[in-house]
């Protein structure tokens, strides 16, 4: 078969450490009829690996391998898998490698929030097998959670489309972004330079809102049409009251984040979807919603109807991740935690170089 | 023209000593052609009067004339008021008085979300004029915001429904709250029994939670379909995870309310819209969002339409707020006040007999 039934891939094995990995080799989960075994070739580093490995959302079980912005090849699919993953096809997978596909949820394409979902890593099938993510040379996931790439997309630009990319795209299209509709979009990063270029390719006027001006310039090339410095400009949340139809808020911390201000600039029961995960809760006050009849809610990923159009979408648009390229190993993967921690980074870590790291 | 330009009614003067009242003379707006005076015949007493007065909503502008369920006879209409409100027909006030009638969000037939909305008392006009509620011998109305009331309602049955009824209202049916549909509803007061009702009558399943089973007999009365004691029913959240579509929620305070547990109770992207105004800030862990991508918000009372379609519900089927009728004065206001905030109600009083106590 040309690969080996022990994987090998990059791990954190202590949260006080979590940006020092070593090499392990691990057991995917056993192989299943419907199941594609994907060479990985680039994967992308995303704020939620941080997150995980530093015990930020919680403890971990160690040793974790991260990774949930993987591109690869297809090296071997089960007997039941459709003909559109053939061998040597490339694909992608997201944050997500599992669901029941049966529930109510999964029937009405929610399977983003089937009560059974698996992670990508950090997480267990409900065999017990444990996921291990993209810092890997294989990766073992049923076809579900398996999406082709289209030609005209290039591996390393579309890895981070993967995640950041599909978290942003299905609340605005689930919430109506479009022509005639104005979107807010808070704080630049992964997600947020995602969430600025899907709403305007899929016709939204855009609001990039941003502590201060270093990332205006970034911004308007992204494509917002207005963008506001929230710390210099001191009365945004009075000039833009009630002139946004949605907000997408890609913050990670709730800490000085003025959460009241941005529920006023929207619309008569407007939504502020947070696709930010910050570690510490909410408040908001009763009387702020009740003003406009505004509403706060999160989302999760995109199911794989939004993944594909995604995908079509911006290889028509000409869609890329703004990326710097570091190669997948102990160095590359410390660099890329770090400077994701510090919020060092432009706007997404593409780990490369697979073929030279893993046999 | 048969009554003074100059109104009476029962004020608080001391946020320390809210619920002691004393008669106060004062002048209304000026008259404007689209006004309504009303000689008022009953007004129900709502949680909101015992917030404002005892400040716990902020200080008020004393003295405050409490009061916005108001029922009374039209003694006096503007040149340029329909023809529907002639001097003698019976009609209702409710939480509000004022909007701009202009704006983007008036015309979209949102006034109850106007920016320059005008609350029934402890508030002002644009022209600076103070508005005083229904504990009061007349009240002054622009005819936006007075509202025919059906022959086959009663009045003290009728005057709650004009704000508790229509908050809860309003959230229903805008958000679909009908057959096939499962709706849950939190607390049972003043506001829950009207939602009980109204979410019944629109054809929903409906699933009432409290506390304890001291209402439980009640609920089933006002036509729940299930009880759910949530201190005594330990693992509730679980057993109800993802069976509502809509949660209204009456409660009025944050303090020991498991948010994240009801959040949990929604389907995917489903919405709990608390109509209750707690005094403390709303507190949301962000992962409980992402689960099942539910909202959480708010609502303002109902527009114009929806007063006169829920009117005209409660006529066709027969719906009644559960009352105590008391007589306005001194002793009865005091009594009122003093029970509503030990939520010793069950579950509106009525405020009657103003035909004794005003000339």
């Amino acid at each position: 078969m040309g690969y080996p039934e022990t994987f090998e891939g990059y791990a954190v094995t202590d949260t006080n450490q979590w940006n020092t990995v070593k090499k392990i080799e691990f057991k995917p989960k056993p192989f299943g009829p419907k199941d594609v075994d994907i060479k990985i070739i680039a994967c992308g580093v995303c704020g939620s690996d941080v997150h995980t490995v530093n015990a930020g959302w919680g403890k971990p079980d160690l040793p974790v391998i991260p990774g949930h912005e993987i591109v690869g090849t297809v090296v071997k699919v089960g007997e039941d898998v459709s003909s559109e993953y053939k061998v040597g096809a490339r694909v992608g997978v997201g944050a997500q490698v599992g669901a029941c596909l049966e529930c109510e949820t999964c029937l009405e394409n929610n399977e983003t929030y089937c009560p059974d979902w698996v992670d990508t890593y950090n997480d267990f099938y409900p065999d017990g097998s444990k996921t291990w993510g993209g810092y890997s040379s294989h990766i073992r996931v049923h076809e579900h959670f398996v999406f082709p790439i289209p030609e005209k997309l290039q591996t390393n630009d579309v890895a981070p489309m993967l995640c950041a990319g599909i978290t942003t795209y299905s609340p605005l299209v689930r919430n109506g972004a479009g022509p005639g509709k104005k979107v807010g979009i808070i704080g630049i990063g992964g997600l947020g330079h995602f969430a600025i270029m899907f709403a305007k390719a899929l016709g939204a006027e855009v609001y990039t809102f941003s502590r201060t001006n270093s990332k205006k310039e970034d911004a308007l090339k992204l494509g917002t049409d207005h963008f506001i410095a929230t710390y210099e400009e001191k009365d945004w949340a009075t000039k833009y009251a009630r002139k946004l139809d949605l907000i997408i808020s890609c913050g990670n911390s709730s800490k000085n984040f003025d959460l009241d201000g941005y529920l006023k600039c929207l619309r008569v029961h407007g939504k502020l979807v947070s696709v930010g995960l910050p570690e510490e809760p909410f408040t908001v006050s009763p009387a702020t919603f009740i003003k406009n009849g505004s509403l706060l809610g999160s989302s999760h990923l995109g199911n794989r109807q939004e993944m594909i159009d995604m995908l079509k979408l911006a290889a028509e648009k000409g869609i890329k991740s703004w990326h710097e390229d570091l190669k997948v190993g102990e160095e590359g993967i410390s660099e890329a935690l770090k400077r994701c921690h510090d919020n060092d980074v432009h706007y997404r870590f593409v780990l490369t170089d697979y073929d030279a790291k893993f046999a």
